[in-house]
């Protein structure tokens, strides 16, 4: 404990007496960062200055710097007191993808179009059947009143492209982000009839949000319980003759798969009689190996993880049961009277040129010709087991490419990589720990990927408020407490700008070193 | 009772029998009612087919019909049959409006903008301020960090150019539509620490969401209690003493004026302790005299009404008080992790499309010079007491000015003309009555004007259930009963498309001609 008040304090004495001299040492650091990844801005350098894209106000026309940079063409670093938030998962990373696909992702919306709070093909759904199979979805199909059918159309193609989901004969229910339709989940499973409010459960460590999304109304359906593993044990220990009464515990779990905060692929606890929300949030391949498609009763997607675009506010529930998916749509209308179309049309045209993207220029083979392997590409299939052309691209040739999921799985592998160097050998006597993943085949990539999760789950070795100690180091981090376990632990995003991303490495890396 | 049964057997005989009869003798008057609203439809005849505007499907391409009209241009009319459903406030009459005024109202995004969860202007503020009042009004602002700066300010614009809201030092809050507004400002004016829920009252009648938007997560916070005159009552009956202990019953009164479903102008009915929620989503000189800029301490407004983009889902608070402000905030992140981005960029064009509208072509001179006078202008202006040129525009020539609110006025006007002159006179000898409204003095416009609300609060004189003579003449419509009164009042939408409205208008009309 006296050591670390030590090395504590000797962080300040360092961040104020060398304040000065860590600036130029950083900036020659960035600059030797900048040419390591100029493969990686150079296809956006027209329109991205080297500290960050301006971003044009369109009241005034002025154009703003990212965080930690400034100057008339955002060039200049801020110093080490420049705060970098890795709190939120903001995942502006794929800016940069968008930015050079811009021809096919450009979304244009006349005035006098989708006005009505119905969606456009509510009203006359024979008009988009195309087969018979077509025509006996729609037959048995739940009336989402609010859901574009293209997006419908295209999100079911999507999952068809990747491998991921089953579609097939499930209800899709579009939502204001998958957070609005984790509380739909929630109305949908639980009875206005029960005595008590149904427990919702997930193993620990669980999504930060959950607690609080489930408590805030005080709602008499359901209430946060906490840890699965502890709800089970409880359970297992009641009276089992007082569990067979109506005193039994009704229960929802909540299973985040691959896990936020720390990647790991999750199965039910329980497995008792209460039904499971599944979280796939980030289960594409750019996270993580698709081994199969997930085929569960209710399954909760979001175009935020997929394609980056956080703010148009889209996700979107798999659902089986249609008396499920309509209290679902039930609370959607209450809720918000629907889903704003003018995103809905956006996560179209998104989804659209994902897919696109994936045909053109898919995982069987590439139009572009490897030229240039770089470091972080090789790097990245260092666990590769099979030789692809893919693996030879650069990160900029993945963005030319057009094909998403290559794009952001060498970013994610090039990231990982230059985390797991800037931490260190997780050692108990090193000050950082991070999760190992095993590798494991991929039917999207057709080859062996290993995980590379949209957040890093960072333990403090030597710390015991780990999220206190980056804060020193000018790290915004979100504390292990918020995930149910020890302060030990915290979650960075991944998924901010380059630049951003490179100078948290550059201070993990400077508080790794040996003193 | 038998009468009713009697006239109900009648009229399905009628609608049976002569079902093709009624059908060509419906075509002839659309054929007269289209040769009168000639000037209405007349500007966007090019893209407008008789029966409804084509609608492209973005899959295939294909052109569909509105409700009751079919054929390869839609020109067919359907039959007696034919549904008309009113039910919903959907407001899609405004479609022919924005068609004409598309150039400035098309909104455009980039695959890459708005990726973040964070608005825009959230990052640098600073950059936004252009005077010292507002460099004052940045520092005490409430960080919404979820809106469009540019969003913001437009509103702000907005409401000072039709004067119909005090916005200067209010902190403003947007919403995915003003039902979620509705919820956060529950949510921000109920306590977690008191022993019972809130209750939530409203004078009868109310509007037919509240009641199960507030209820429908069963929530410890509040409830629905009900007529606020009923409340009252019940407050001034109880007894004193326990009034003042802690068992009085906490409130919060929420006043929607113009009144959702009948147009009336409307204040608070308790006047006690409670805080007040204003719902003014129809006080806009469409539908009522603005006789004074609100200034209430809670108010709630939405695009839906204002311009007619329902499927935007944006609404926006204006709020006196920071905590609470701060406390809707805090609601829409838990709910929705804030507002979509994209229908932000997309209210915030219209609104400045709205704006120019009123700046060029605005309410103190009309470039367009008076041609033709035609009927429904001339009638809708008949309380009026000031000569004005706009007066004796069309309803065309108001869309060609590129002023929504003469458009909406003058439309809505001879919408109300026609309805009256259809249900006939208000006795109770006859079938139907409406409210009767006095003309005020409207500070947009600059005259009296008469309201011209965006529901007709229909009674039955003859009938018990209003709602069920209506569905058994092909109109759906909102029966009393779910605005907390009797059966014999129905709401019906007066913001449909064109020829929905007119079919409708057919349809009383021959109700309530002697039989």
């Amino acid at each position: 404990m006296q050591r670390n008040v030590v090395l504590i304090t000797m962080s300040f004495l360092i961040d104020s007496l060398f304040g000065r001299l860590c600036y130029y040492f950083n900036k020659w650091q960035t600059n030797q960062a900048e040419e390591e990844e100029e493969e990686e801005e150079v296809t956006a350098d027209h329109i991205v200055s080297r500290g960050g894209r301006p971003r044009v106000s369109s009241a005034d026309g002025v154009c703003k710097c990212h965080a930690c940079y400034g100057g008339p063409d955002c060039s200049c670093q801020s110093g080490p007191e420049c705060i970098i938030d890795l709190d939120h998962g903001d995942p502006t990373m794929y800016e940069a993808y968008w930015l050079v696909n811009d021809a096919s992702s450009t979304t244009v919306i006349p005035g006098w179009q989708r006005m009505s709070y119905f969606a456009a093909a509510a009203a006359a759904p024979a008009a988009h059947t195309s087969s018979s199979s077509r025509v006996e979805q729609q037959e048995q199909a739940v009336a989402v009143w609010f859901m574009e059918h293209e997006l419908d159309v295209q999100i079911r193609a999507l999952h068809a492209v990747v491998g991921n989901a089953i579609t097939e004969g499930r209800h899709i229910v579009v939502g204001t982000g998958s957070t609005q339709l984790y509380q739909a989940a929630l109305y949908a499973l639980s009875s206005p009839e029960q005595s008590k409010p149904t427990s919702v459960i997930s193993a620990a460590p669980y999504y930060s949000s959950y607690p609080v999304v489930t408590d805030y109304l005080r709602s008499a359906l359901f209430r946060w319980a906490g840890d699965a593993t502890t709800f089970k044990l409880q359970q297992q220990s009641s009276d089992p003759n007082a569990a067979e009464e109506e005193e039994q515990q009704q229960y929802i779990e909540l299973v985040t798969s691959p896990n936020n905060p720390d990647g790991r692929i999750q199965h039910a606890v329980v497995n008792g009689s209460g039904p499971v929300i599944h979280d796939l949030a980030y289960y594409w391949p750019h996270y993580t190996p698709i081994t199969a498609p997930a085929d569960h009763d209710l399954m909760l997607f979001t175009l935020s993880k997929c394609t980056g675009h956080a703010g148009t506010r889209i996700g979107w529930a798999i659902v089986k049961d249609a008396a499920v998916a309509k209290k679902m749509v039930k609370f959607v209308e209450l809720n918000t009277i629907g889903v704003s179309q003018d995103s809905q049309i956006r996560a179209t045209q998104i989804l659209k040129a994902v897919i696109q993207g994936c045909n053109n220029y898919g995982h069987q083979g590439n139009r572009l010709q490897p030229q240039e392997a770089d470091q972080d590409s090789a790097n990245s299939n260092a666990n590769a087991a099979a030789a692809d052309p893919a693996d030879q691209m650069t990160i900029s040739q993945h963005i030319q490419n057009q094909n998403l999921f290559h794009y952001g799985h060498s970013i994610m592998s090039y990231r990982w990589n230059r985390l797991r160097a800037a931490v260190g050998s997780s050692s108990s006597s090193s000050t950082f720990s991070l999760l190992d993943f095993s590798p494991d085949q991929c039917t999207f990539f057709g080859k062996k990927t290993t995980p590379t999760p949209a957040f890093a789950w960072l333990q403090c070795n030597k710390e015991v408020d780990c999220e206190a100690f980056l804060k020193a180091r000018g790290i915004i981090s979100r504390s292990g407490r918020h995930f149910g376990v020890g302060p030990e632990f915290v979650r960075l995003s991944m998924l901010e700008r380059s630049h951003s991303f490179e100078l948290v490495v550059q201070r993990l890396a400077s508080c790794s070193s040996p003193a």
